[in-house]
């Protein structure tokens, strides 16, 4: 089983897997076929392509690891990528040049399959340097106010990745501004709330603690100066934040202030997606791509 | 006038200043207290220590800089304090071992004769390294649900700090997690109505814009790719977060993900107070004492 610590050993499990199908929405730009040329250099991967047939070929070349199907239109590239996903011609699926909106508004319909019951959520992952593990934040992506019940099933969805990269039971701080439970700050409770769901068993495969601040949820000289005793406290692997305003620019620091590698995924539906955003670079992609293909996402 | 870019400069310049008198509520632990000392050796400063006598004369010694009140507990040291500053016989306060809340409840009293009208709050200052700026983020530390009304006194509460280190038109960036104002993220509505303020002079001193996600308001590249056009844009001095969870958690990520110095300061009261967090190093203490000593409250 993997047990993958940071980006490197990522890259290098990722590339012994047996073969995925990456069904791709409109590929356009640059930089996702700069990240479609190095994951097919790099990983074993067939690349379903819908868009402009004369842009891909141009960027692609030919390839017996590419089709490529025409579509005159970003709904239309759309429609075909979700149905070769849906029949399970497709084990991945990417955004190019579309709406993030009706990528996940198309991947929702009856119609298409690809629901679980559960919400889907972002998982962003970046390497964090000082603690030598990969980390996770959610959701700075897709749900604007998670309720309790809705960040249940983000906890779950990050869970599966942790799992899908080798961590068998990750550890889980539910974030606010204060280690403690304080009336006067609502995130607090409701993080004490859920901490308690985790203690008594109700969110299975994990570790589940909080509320903490950041400081003593992933530097264990932090919690131990405040005093707190939580197998989560200093070591949490998977960051809850209590709103996706709170999880973006927490994410988007590891990358803009600390320059950390990062990654991210959608999780929730049949099978992995992937909305790299314009500002990624081909590396973030790439890495996306690769933890796309660890997950191993059944019914 | 100063022009500080950074915290070497900072204590620089802070070290030509005038002698500042702090008045410190109740010191007892020896962080603090190293805080004290490198203050006494690198700024002009006089202490006015109310406290254990015994305990504060034991860490600080005796010097014609440091005046000792003796105090039985937190509660009458802390009176002690803001009579100093309330009477103008300190210029400024600092909490040691007492009770945030207690401090802030103490300081809004009417008769300590400090208020001033606007709301206290906490301006966070890192040194942005790659951006070789000093960059502020607030409210992590106070105003847990600030209304929009709350905004625009955290804004000016920023601005004087912004001004005090000689930056006399800060960019302002409200921030969310996008830059798109959309009614499904109610936290983007509100940062174009406070742009929108900013742009009909309501938000004096500074140059407000907004909404912006972190990459596009601290990263001009990103805000490049985005295509914003804004003088805020990849250029903000501060960073106004919609809620406390978000600002506290940004705030520690670049202290704890970054790497990057810190101090942080309240604004708002006729004094400035600072409200070292215990797990704050005596470096992040001594700046902040700094920038305390560089903020001209008047009434």
């Amino acid at each position: 089983m993997a047990n993958i610590q940071s980006f490197d050993e990522l890259l290098t499990f990722a590339a012994k897997l047996w073969p995925k199908r990456i069904a791709v929405v409109n590929p356009r730009n640059e930089e996702t076929f700069a990240a479609l040329r190095d994951a097919m250099e790099q990983l074993h991967v067939h690349l379903f392509l819908a868009g402009d047939a004369e842009i891909i070929r141009t960027a692609m070349g030919s390839s017996p690891s590419i089709t490529c199907a025409p579509a005159a239109d970003p709904q239309t590239a759309l429609a075909l990528c979700i149905k070769a996903a849906g029949s399970g011609e497709a084990d991945m699926l990417m955004k190019g040049s579309v709406d993030t909106g009706k990528l996940m508004k198309g991947v929702l319909e009856e119609k298409a399959g690809l629901r679980t019951g559960r919400l889907m959520s972002d998982v962003f992952v970046f390497e964090d340097a000082r603690r030598h593990r990969l980390t996770m934040i959610t959701d700075g992506g897709l749900n604007v106010a998670p309720t309790l019940k809705d960040k249940i099933d983000l906890i779950l969805n990050a869970v599966q990745v942790a799992h899908a990269l080798g961590n068998a039971l990750p550890r889980v701080a539910i974030l606010s501004a204060t280690e403690l439970v304080s009336k006067s700050v609502p995130s607090t409770m409701e993080a004490a709330e859920i901490a308690k769901m985790g203690a008594r068993g109700e969110i299975p495969g994990c570790i589940v603690d909080g509320p903490f601040a950041l400081d003593n949820a992933v530097d264990e000289e932090a919690a131990r100066e405040k005093g707190i005793t939580s197998p989560v406290a200093g070591q949490a692997d998977i960051l809850v934040m209590p709103t996706i305003e709170a999880a973006n620019a927490l994410a988007k620091s590891t990358t803009y202030f600390a320059g950390y590698r990062l990654g991210h995924v959608v999780v929730g539906a049949r099978v992995p997606i992937l909305i790299p955003s314009r500002a990624d670079k081909s590396d973030a992609k790439l890495l996306s791509i690769a933890m796309g293909m660890m997950m191993d996402v059944g019914t």
